[in-house]
């Protein structure tokens, strides 16, 4: 079968099918299609708005953008292989529902800064999520640390008991640490939530756009001012990998303590049924797996 | 809804659902059916062997055990979420059709040495397939090394022109490297290509299972002798993993070579159009995304 | 020769030669013998302010610390293997200095949370002094950037030359990236700039120490407030590697585009004499050691 | 002060001061230079025996770098940050001792083959002395396990008491991990121990020489056949380095085991007092430091 890409102009040779499967990213890329429709939307208006594409187009191609979301999240429209990635396989379905005027919606933009709006608009959502649940688990600590008032428990250096401290004392370590995982979280978001797109591919655009109307619809603090540095530059992301690994490191911290205190020799703790799982063939065990696995999964 | 694990003799209170959830391997380890189901068919014909099963038991888990993998492989039968991982998933699927018999496949083993077998056994195919493209690869490397033989080239160091040397010379010196590759993963399969079941949790089993059968039955080279190191180490699999990511150095050499001697400023290989990419808004352009993404990869 | 280390009260055997060596860190933490002495001082003057001390003696502590300082300056004293640590080693020296009284100077402080206070100081000035370095080169950047104003350039994607672009343009990108690097600093800074004194070993000391008088003395924003989390976490200092890290990346990028316009394919740069290296047996080369340089350096 | 280096020949300015000072590797590759002078005797040999060079020439040489060795052994020599690297320094030195016939040292060779040899040179020499202590290391646990025969001791799995062991067959388990990193540093010998020397600066070189020679008077098992292989790939190294990684790793957790049986609550181990630490303020404390700096090294 002969795939004939939305750029495949001037080529003589199709795409060999082993290539397209190989260059294809739509298996990791799918999970964007949700804000890749919401920055295209976003867009459209904006062409609207500055009378680049006119009033009833852009209002026909909202309308399809909607129903290609419900689409997906139906599993009418399925997100394959067969696809580049998701950005084409979107529009492709666009083009066959409003027909050739669905080209339209990519007026001014690249697919490098559309990608580079997909990932922030993820990235932002996946930061709120988390910074949600960091204070909810920070509650949960103070929770413990009342109900625990009082208690004595031994305070270690190279786990060799050193002085006595109080069980809260020790438990409010991990809210101070989880603060400062919340505050890295808030100083990269400040770096993160700028808009890319009005890049391009690299040099910006010759039709008269209005990038701040876009970053207004799409709740951005500013724009990306260099375009270049716009399509080119991750290093937002890293900084958001670095603080998921620091935050990991104090999550896997704490759950090591409670794989030790949950040991017969230590006996700190007991871990409720509910979180532990057992072994057909050592009935007296008690393994505690969830804490394990939140050591375990600080590696990826 | 409860869940009655296997391992839940004395368990108050049924495994959290959330908890089953964060616990569940089988996304990652569904792969591993093949293994998994050639492993215990090698291990009960053993246990028949050795008269810990009978034959007619034996006769009908291995029987069983075929139609679950045909199953597997029609899609009759979905390894999903709902069990805890892919062992305990044909466990089950076996004992609803051959009754609580079923049970017994699982007679001096545990999941501990079951997992270290099916791991084995997978990376071994990987292993054998890898070795066999990177000869493909070498011999595609000799034949343009004599295609081009006395074509010369610059030889460049610090990017900068130095001497003049045989493009066939350039293109051979990937081959050694190869070579070495290639020699590196015959090595690792000396240590991989050992038994670890029999291992049991970690004490072995009380059971007079013979391991040398089953090592024989699975075409290993021997058994891992010491049942805790059977189970507790990965090595082997840090050994690979090192192996490969060497071998993707190379390759991604090899494709950074490429996309720069594609530029329009070197120009020294034209890669077809079968495995280029073009772009929409620049209709002149052709990307070696196809090297490129090789070297992408290398970082996995 | 037998050691008889500040700890050693209960023991019945010196700690073996190999094992001090091996123990020894000395050869590492020696370059803190400046914030180390600082820190101390501090803590002195403090002691003496809330009568723990008096102020004869907090008087001569300071005068010898100060004396030490020199002499580590002016290779008097060397700070070798045969010390355990720098601590050890400044506070032995004060005690032949001034007499036993010297060992007051430890009183209300641990060493676990003296080194804690020494990285913290350290790696301040280090923030500092890397800031003042990207603003200066920020600004080499835009007057490059004004200089070469109006010079147009191809500006690549996939190495393939996609749109003409401004040279300024693309070396202002550069700027942008600097200064997000700037703000990471400055953000990891608001965290690392607590003092950690006054944890002691990690509960605390029963002396009535004036933490804020300590952290006014040495320019701290704030204080560590619960003492496990300032003895234990390192999180400031994995930040910082993660934001120099990315800071390198930045450098490296603009490095391995300098060794690409000085080819003779590309040929965009010419890179001075006292810039470059020459090899003896092929005179004509001028090879682009230093950005090369910043390129592998970025490994570390 | 201007740097004449050997490689000035065309170029009109000096290197600036700060670029030699960042180019200069001498202080990490100064520890090279037993391996650079042994590579140099042998490489002279050579050429006196091809007749390249006559053999009083030879024999100059010869005397000369041996006494550069002593030189540098006694510190009557030093080689500082004012020589771009060690192979330059020893050169200069040469040069100074028996005049500019010195420079016949290095006919029909390039620094980049010269240091690819010393690498080599130097890792074989650390191999062979991993591998002597790795033995010892596993006769000294043998001993123990049969010290110990017949003692019992939990097994654990999750941390979880599981399984009676016998401790022997616990202590056994590490021997079989050491039998692997042995085998694992015998295979990378192989691929390490093949002389680089002759590929020169990356084309090989036009005089005589005889490759198998030099190999034969260095112990190699024989020649690295590529020229651009020769001097370009350090596949080598990685590969050694990894394998140390998971030798560390094994170390690691043996020194974790000691760290967490010689707890109070475990109480499984008693640490000799010669390979423990105490602490000033807390007597009773007694820390398995040797333990953990195995496992904090492991890092590296």
């Amino acid at each position: 079968m002969a795939h004939h890409a939305l750029w495949s102009g001037r080529f003589k040779e199709p795409l060999s099918d082993i290539a397209l499967k190989f260059s294809s990213s739509i298996d990791l890329d799918k999970q964007l299609y949700r804000e890749d429709i919401a920055g295209s939307i976003a867009h459209v208006e904006m062409l609207s708005a500055t009378h680049i594409l006119n009033a009833s187009e852009a209002r026909r191609i909202r309308t399809a953008l909607n129903q290609i979301q419900k689409e997906i999240e139906t599993g009418k429209f399925k997100l394959t292989a067969e696809h580049e990635d998701v950005h084409l396989a979107i529009e492709q379905r666009l083009i066959q529902k409003v027909g050739p005027m669905g080209g339209k919606m990519h007026t001014g933009r690249s697919r490098n800064d559309q990608i580079a709006l997909d990932e922030r608009l993820y990235l932002r959502t996946a930061v709120k999520e988390i910074s949600k649940l960091l204070v909810n688990l920070q509650r949960v600590l103070v929770y413990k640390a009342e109900k625990y008032f009082g208690v004595l428990m031994p305070g270690y250096t190279h786990l060799q008991r050193a002085q006595p401290v109080m069980l809260s004392h020790h438990i409010l370590a991990y809210t101070w640490m989880l603060e400062r995982d919340y505050e890295r979280l808030q100083d990269g978001m400040k770096r993160l939530n700028k808009l890319p797109l009005g890049a391009a591919a690299l040099a910006g655009t010759s039709f008269p756009i209005d990038r701040a109307k876009v970053a207004k619809k799409l709740h951005f603090d500013g724009i990306v001012e260099n375009s270049l540095d716009a399509v080119s530059d991750r290093d937002y992301l890293i900084e958001l990998a670095s603080t998921c690994s620091i935050l990991m490191m104090h999550l896997s911290r704490m759950a090591e303590e409670l794989v030790l205190w949950s040991t017969k020799e230590f006996g700190f703790v007991h871990i409720s049924d509910a979180y532990t799982t057992g072994s057909s063939i050592m009935p007296q065990k008690k393994n505690p797996d969830m804490a394990e696995l939140v050591r375990a999964k600080t590696g990826r």
